[in-house]
């Protein structure tokens, strides 16, 4: 059956893909990630949680080709700040991605890398989320049960995550009487340094 | 807000999409892909019904950009010939294409351009289909509701439809005691022309 390998499934209750490849992060790659460095340095010294495993199906590399991610993101906060993915860019900048929500309450961070446009998108089930080349894309988990999403992606795109651990977004999206808000990021930690 | 226009949302009940560019396909412009023509110039003497409709969602037709379409196929026959799309082979023939199933029941026909390789493979919630370059692919409802599906694809990808228009695919997908199965075209061709 010549075309039986291309056929894949996944979960979307617990985001498990058959035959992927699996990336897991815990808390202790995310240094920098995360606003609070004091309280992000406290939860880590208390545990090294799974944050989020992305399972990756792709069967080619050519200019053509596409890939497929299911990820899942435990809900939970470093301070007030929501878990989240470390977010990249393309390696092949280029390259656009469309993310579709499945299961739990989540954010996408958008941010284009020439001019620092940003803003929050919902990530729901139904609403395509198109990330253009040359954007920033970061996942955040704003609920109580773990995020489950796919994201479809030209198969030479790659990942950047230089840029983003240097410079981080400019935007963090934080708890504030039970709802998710986003702020600037300079500006709410300057808030927080004054109280 | 500078991503507002890259958040879309469709229907997976009727397939609607917001902000989307329509393809509306009827039974008259079908005329060829039906293996039993007499069935096909028969039912479309008397009603000329609209097969399925695609809604195409794109922002760019660069490199690296992508579309997505969520097609909506109505269920119904011709003879014993269920109802299907055109098929294609991508204008550009280096580009994939992922297919997810939504809503009801369907399979996909695969047949690589170069060597004839073929085979049926269902259309399910949950179960991407990897459509690799160079493979002519045909969705068919072999249900009795519409079948709601999304396509992702390269942006660039385009259409071919005459290489199919020509020669069609080697195989059809047919209702038998119930059940949909899949045959060779010629072989079913001589048998019923033999009863």
């Amino acid at each position: 059956m010549p075309f039986e390998k291309f056929l894949s499934s996944f979960d979307p209750e617990t985001g498990e893909v058959t035959g992927a490849r699996i990336t897991k992060r815990y808390l202790s790659e995310l240094r920098g990630c995360f606003a609070d460095s004091a309280a992000y340095e406290a939860a880590l010294a208390l545990a090294d949680p799974l944050l989020y495993s992305v399972s990756t199906v792709d069967y080619a590399a050519g200019e053509g080709d596409l890939g497929y991610a299911v990820g899942v993101l435990m809900p939970g906060r470093i301070g007030p700040e929501y878990y989240m993915t470390k977010g990249h860019l393309h390696a092949w900048r280029e390259a656009a991605e469309i993310y579709i929500g499945f299961k739990g309450d989540g954010v996408m961070l958008l941010q284009a890398e020439a001019n620092g446009d940003r803003q929050m998108l919902p990530l729901r089930p139904y609403q395509p989320i198109y990330v253009p080349g040359h954007t920033a894309h970061r996942t955040i988990n704003t609920g109580t049960v773990p995020l489950i999403y796919i994201a479809i992606f030209p198969a030479r795109a790659g990942h950047d995550y230089a840029a983003i651990a240097t410079k981080n977004f400019r935007q963090v999206v934080i708890e504030q009487g039970g709802q998710p808000v986003v702020l600037d990021r300079a500006e709410w930690l300057s808030t927080r340094g004054s109280r």
